[in-house]
């Protein structure tokens, strides 16, 4: 453009809509520095600017953030929180993965439309099937993507709750952090410019609606709202959000599930909360399944947030061992059901005054083999070792007669191959016939926001109105809602974060820069 | 004021917060009627200005609009269709009401508290406690209040589905217009100002956030988007949103439950849709259960709509007679279920593609006489009419024997006091011991949006973050969300629109005036 080009350029976008600077957020009465033009015209000066700015640094935001700079774009990544990787470092690092080499070595056949359909079952419908297309038929190339930077798996797949078959990888540390921390120090050694402590104040929007930036709080300490000096930090390609649940946030959940009070514990890490959901919704974002959140049928009241419990009876207790009434020594729900057919059947256990009466999981040395958190879990006595099944009932007061009747039955089941009293796949059903045993009290705990907002197939956030791409808004992971319907099914929040978190990050990189102002 | 205080007051204002004037909405390119003061300050010029505005004309809006103008204030009422009424006008005119002379006449002791009770085991326990208890507590007044403005009811109780005893009142004309024509008349007598073709399309809020007016589109031919002149109407004390629910507006309702396609038909009229909510939303309301919607169990795919059938099983059918698999001739679920229970247990009924079999609800002359549809029915064949249990069998394609072996073991229960198969309470059980019977075939429609925005016990809206009222912004009736949790009972909307709608009448006449500026 000629300089002559330029001004009347400027001029018919002066005619054409008035001068206005948006800083969308509440209130609305933020004063910015803003640089006043010949005519008027007014344009917000940055603090700092990059091509793209990436919000959270679990799963979804890393895997955007590396992904966008493998195609040569400057790239931010702010975290509200003093340390990096939110609930992805304390979640179990399990990713399902339709088609994995592993399965073919064990000889398991599986497929994308097969993990879309028992996603689709788990999710009672209600899902957005083109995502959960997407996700499904990502994981493969993720994982293979998640290796080269990496990322160590176990040499065996496991049968989790709700998959019709064995699907799921774990990181040999059985953590998320055995993804994170690789993700990280990639992320550090491709230029990605890191940034904790650093929270979402509001959107930066231009004259046409396109976010083009943000407005932070830098040095921020976490809840301590107003702590942290404002900046502008502008994306000239976009930004993506990847800031996750808000199964920490007690008050919001419970205008949403009101039983979810904070008597509940919650397997999320405390910084699980809904400021950034809020903030796309005041700018026009489509808000989908608030309501859904999901509790995790693995944990145990007696320890905090994830524990030891919720790994163990993942690998443990869940696929290699049964759960019974601790009054009448029987099953009573399908171990390998969806975690939301698990949760609520186990919430069924209460006295005649409403009071949870906790069910007992338990399993045997050779079905607890696998499970990395036994010592700890022992340790701290959430995991409870007896050598008789005899004294396993006395442990727990549950009737020594009737639990080693129902185990007999199971051992049966295991016989026959098949479980005809709950409909358990039996796969990899394994006979309970010697101890030592080991036990857990068990009660859900809110885990994942099935909920978040809306968006495309290019990860675009879409208007509540248009439903077309609120320009400069993507999204990834737990913050988007739909994917998952009424309910996730395990290893899924990885497959969703890292597949969604890479489509993101390239999409955002194919966005049109805009020019913007440096302070 | 004199004009020397005016004119400090104005330079205070000025000082205090700026010149923006704020039309929210989407794009926010709005131009408007603005009067620059002498030192920049800009205000909303009105074409028209009365003190409430209230929108929508169903339950809700007309008792808000009542209670308003009973104060004294000036009062308009808008609505974006040609006729008023919306939904309420076809809706079955049935009122739950706890401590009503009708049930102390019938000998039924009733509470607030047990109407509470069964409304939160219906809403799954997802309620809004105190709202919910502001609606059951304000039932005997407000139905009074309806009386006195000419409402006729039937001089008997019923039993609707999910209550635990009868408390539900009906219209002699079984219909909501039985309530609605009242309303309007007695609406028009008071001076109400009522514009039909009228849509919302913007709100109006001043420098402080308040809401002070909207934008409208006057002379709007449904459902033609730009059609009508666009005006701004001003409230100086505030607008009050009896909007409804989006049950029509296909597309919306399949972002949040993707199954309820445009196969599923709906009883609401074709303004039931969703850009007031979203409108709403756009100003920072809080939306609450968006994916709880509601499928009316008593509706008959042999017609469109809310139609003949609906009414007639709802008080006949359900109460009166059974509801069967036609290919068992067995019943299958507990036919005085809450609606979500019965229209779930309905739609498990399919063959093996997936297709829906139709159950057949049926009583006979003696179940059928309170019904007014009945003749209408029967001439459309919505309804048909059998001499035998045998010609009921052959009508539907229902094994004969196993229909009369069933209807032997009902009146069993009857006679026992007791329905031991599906738990169904029996107060008012019938025998089916003789013909003529009346058949129905029976499949769910989208009926009833439970999920709206959040609101307190002053009807005023909250806002999103800091949960305090958005000021201006009042909503009463479907329009709002989480009274119901996860299923509505029968006969709460009436219950809930015109006990909320005149609350929110009250609450708004005592907001504080602004002074606003005509054009």
């Amino acid at each position: 453009m000629s300089e002559k080009q330029k001004m009347d350029h400027s001029r018919r976008q002066l005619l054409k809509g008035g001068a206005a600077l948006t800083l969308a957020g509440i209130g609305g009465a933020a004063t910015l520095p803003v640089m006043a033009g010949t005519q008027g015209k007014v344009q917000t000066k940055f603090d700092e600017i990059v091509d793209i700015i990436v919000i959270g640094s679990g799963f979804a935001g890393m895997s955007a953030a590396l992904k966008a700079r493998e195609s040569g774009d400057s790239v931010m990544v702010i975290d509200k929180m003093p340390v990096f990787g939110g609930n992805s470092t304390i979640n179990g690092g399990a990713m399902a993965v339709a088609g994995s080499p592993l399965q073919k070595k064990e000889g398991i056949e599986d497929s994308v439309d097969t993990m879309v359909a028992d996603m689709l079952e788990a999710g009672r419908g209600m899902n957005d099937v083109e995502m959960l297309k997407l996700v499904c038929n990502g994981t493969a190339e993720s994982c293979e993507w998640l290796t080269e930077h990496g990322v160590k798996w176990k040499p065996f797949v496991q049968h989790f709750g709700g998959h019709s078959l064995p699907r799921v990888l774990q990181t040999v540390e059985s953590s998320g952090a055995g993804i994170i921390r690789p993700l990280i120090k990639a992320a550090k050694k491709a230029g990605i410019d890191m940034r904790n402590q650093t929270k979402l104040e509001s959107f930066v929007k231009n004259d046409e609606g396109r976010v083009i930036g943000i407005k932070v709080r830098d040095g921020f300490y976490f809840p301590r709202n107003k702590t942290g000096k404002v900046r502008l930090f502008g994306a000239s390609k976009g930004v993506i959000m990847a800031t996750g649940g808000f199964g920490r946030d007690i008050e919001y959940r419970q205008m949403q599930q009101p039983k979810l009070t904070k008597e509940l514990d919650s397997t999320n890490h405390a910084g699980a909360t809904s400021e950034a959901l809020k903030q796309m919704m005041l700018i026009g974002a489509n808000p989908i399944h608030l309501d859904q959140i999901q509790l995790g049928p693995w944990a145990s009241p007696d320890e905090k947030g994830f524990g030891t419990a919720s790994q163990f009876n993942t690998i443990a207790t869940y696929p290699s061992g049964i759960v019974v009434d601790s009054r009448t020594g029987e099953r009573f729900f399908n171990e390998l059901a969806d975690r939301k057919a698990r949760a609520d059947a186990i919430m069924t256990r209460r006295d005649e005054q409403g009071n949870p009466v906790y069910p007992i999981g338990f399993t045997n040395a050779e079905g607890a083999k696998k499970a990395q958190t036994l010592a700890w879990g022992l340790k701290y006595k959430v995991i409870q070792q007896a050598e008789t099944l005899d004294e396993l009932a006395q442990l727990y007061g549950i009737p020594a007669k009737a639990l080693k009747e129902q185990v007999s039955r199971w051992n049966k089941a295991v016989s026959a191959g098949k479980d005809r009293e709950f409909g358990r796949p039996m796969q990899k059903a394994m006979k309970l016939d010697q101890g030592p045993w080991y036990g857990v009290r068990m009660w859900p705990k809110v885990h994942y926001c099935m909920g978040g907002v809306r968006v495309n197939t290019h990860s675009q956030v879409l208007h509540l109105i248009t439903d077309k791409p609120i320009e400069g808004l993507f999204a990834a992971g737990e913050a988007t809602g739909g994917i998952h319907g009424a309910s996730r099914l395990g290893a899924c929040a990885v497959a969703e974060g890292v597949v969604t978190g890479r489509n993101a990050g390239q999409m955002c990189t194919q966005s049109k820069r805009v020019e913007l102002a440096q302070a």
